[in-house]
């Protein structure tokens, strides 16, 4: 029995994602992912099937409104009948890149189109509860303007700024919003978004997740996405797949040690990285020059902001000449390639790529880290290997929360996750 | 047709390894990989094939020689007629774990089971053609003693201590053999072993895999193996697997800098960890202790050997109580956990296991390289985290040789490994 869209769309409401199948419609969902759309034929050639076998699952997949045949409902012409595609108006998956003062949030179809997408500011210091809240509103605002309903909402993929127990879809420990530690993300949206499953990641991995799926990343084995802003972190991947590590902190560069003798880090240890060389420590040592008369500049330029310096304000002197402002800015530089010198001796990626806000900063930056990891890095490991600024820019996040939505959107049985 | 294992028997000089496979074969060999014995029926209940396509591949199989029936040709009765299993006479394979100074041999049956064992002393710093000869010479002495024939050689594991180009099986720029660059390891084994598969990996990955296939890293999905003795290095497993790098050559933790003030390490930087805290650096702290009379036993143990002390002996004079052997020994410790506490903020492994040649220093190295990282890494990376060192001692290495080896054994086509 075939199901027209229009009956799918009907039933609706009853679905849940994630649609658990077995190893034999897996297959199916898995070849049309790759292939984007193909015939009944073309499924009996990759898993082998009798035409009996492949018409019966091609006729429950239809039956439960995954599957639709292409040109079905058109009367256009020209499209060849019996090519088979994902039902594209399954539902909806939304992504959700929660950074400590703002939130971009975008839907997309079921294949991962992004339809629309809001930038909103927010405040990971209010209470789990509010500040989700408000994310709901968001997602409810792009379901309205793409007259959608709420129930067609399928996946929710999230993006926060601390470690992630991704098994439970919890943050542990997080040292930006310590109020949210343990608090259950998940039931909290699928209050609002019943028919949604959630999926939670650490924002740097989201980050890595979209360079793999839509960025430089494709098709790279392994690779290295580090973000730098007023923290310091890494996505990681490994063999293809994202390595989150035992607890789901992997990543966390920001606390290795690059001076023993250096200031103390609110994580209570001394001289990491990320006391040393992210946001807050560029314009701390920017003040400092300002006031101790190494640089006229920075200093107009504080006495302009009432007192204040921010790093784009360090990016600015650097780029009208200032000394001072480059010596910073090179500083930096060389604290985080001395640190990606030995990552990159114990995990020889081919690629690094850095995003974040501190990338304004430009050559001076990437220049500097290149150099200390070719000097500290063995050759052999640095051969092949390339570290630019990832090109996705804010686009990172988004894109990677909607593919892990994506990625958990149909699950075979017995299977974690439903590798394509 | 069913076919004996003797016809098996006789047309073993014709089977050349590895061997292709479709994903229906592969999806049989698989299931009896993981469960050793199984049924007809077993194989239709996991595969979901009909009773007649399960009957055609296992045919197949048969007849190729893959499969037997478990109890066919013995009449002691007892076991259940129809159970399948892998023909363990298939033929045999070989691990090979080869050191600076040492080779490690063994002879195992396609189950992966140790038939037989050899160790001899050797000198990588021979020319391969040389050094590889009297490998070939310790497999047929291994060949002849079990009165196998070198046709029944299926897979050569093999370890290497340098970097390795795993896709194409030789050496890359390796600092202790640099005449072995490029040397073609495959096909020369192949001269000798036509019938074999040789599969090329680095000595320290290799014990990472027989530690993940035969000990306590069973079953762990993340866990970084370090090897400390002469050099310092590592093998990785993320998300179940080997992590090889992008060149393979990731796990060369020995050059990661610990004191850029550091004496000057054979690859040209300064302050290596292995510079610093290996072997020879072990050696040459005592002999200064001996010299500027901070240790009399030291001394004493220097001028009873003629003026040379080895790392055993800074053992035997800590296990004395000796004060400076000790503080060397704990300075080791010390700065290899330091590298480890930045990499566990990296990689958040479950599990460190520690072998190679300085693991006889026990419980003060131990516990050194312990504390540095406890008192470096972020508390949330540390708490399930397990540092220990590997008890299985000398039999890592070949063990994951074998296992190496019988992973490539059977191949699906168009897959580049078997996994089961």
């Amino acid at each position: 029995m075939m199901v027209s869209e229009k009956s799918v769309e009907k039933s609706f409401a009853s679905l849940h994602a994630p649609f658990i199948m077995n190893a034999a419609e897996a297959d199916v969902i898995r070849a049309l992912r790759k292939k984007g759309v193909i015939s009944r034929t073309g499924i009996s050639s990759i898993t082998g099937w009798s035409k009996a076998k492949t018409s019966q699952e091609i006729r429950s997949l239809i039956g439960k409104g995954y599957l639709v045949e292409e040109g079905e409902g058109t009367s256009q012409g020209g499209r060849r009948p019996g090519l088979l595609r994902i039902n594209d108006q399954l539902g909806y998956l939304v992504g959700l890149d929660i950074g400590a003062t703002s939130i971009d949030a975008v839907l997309a179809d079921v294949g991962g189109k992004v339809l629309q997408r809001i930038t909103s500011p927010a405040d990971v210091r209010q209470s789990p509860e509010e500040f989700l809240s408000h994310c709901s509103e968001l997602i409810l605002e792009m379901v309205t303007a793409q007259a959608c309903r709420h129930d067609q909402i399928l996946g929710i993929g999230v993006g926060v700024p601390g470690p992630v127990d991704f098994s439970r879809g919890v943050l542990v420990a997080p040292p930006l919003m310590p109020g949210w530690e343990n608090f259950p993300i998940r039931s909290f949206f699928q209050q609002t978004f019943p028919t949604s499953y959630v999926v939670i990641d650490n924002d740097v991995n989201i980050m890595a997740i979209g360079e793999q799926r839509a960025g430089d990343g494709i098709g790279v084995d392994h690779f290295i996405f580090i973000k730098i802003g007023t923290g310091i972190g890494s996505g990681i991947v490994s063999n293809g797949k994202i390595h989150r590590g035992s607890i789901g902190c992997a990543g966390d560069i920001g606390h290795i040690c690059v001076d023993k003798q250096g200031p103390i880090c609110r994580c209570g240890n001394t001289g990491c990285l990320e006391a040393m060389a992210a946001g807050p420590a560029v314009t701390e040592k920017a003040l400092q020059a300002a006031k101790n008369g190494s640089s006229p500049l920075l200093r107009k330029m504080m006495e302009d902001n009432g007192g204040f310096l921010g790093p784009e304000d360090v990016n600015t002197a650097c780029r009208e000449g200032d000394q001072a402002a480059l010596e910073i800015i090179r500083a930096s530089g060389q604290m985080i390639g001395d640190v990606l010198a030995s990552l990159v001796n114990f995990f020889n990626p081919s690629h690094i790529f850095i995003g974040g806000g501190i990338t304004n900063f430009g050559n001076h930056l990437l220049v500097s880290i290149r150099r200390a990891v070719l000097r500290r890095s063995l050759p052999l490991a640095t051969t092949d290997l390339s570290i630019n600024f990832s090109r996705m820019g804010p686009e990172a996040g988004v894109t990677g929360a909607v593919a892990l939505a994506r990625e958990y959107l149909f699950i075979v049985e017995g299977q974690p996750t439903f590798k394509v």
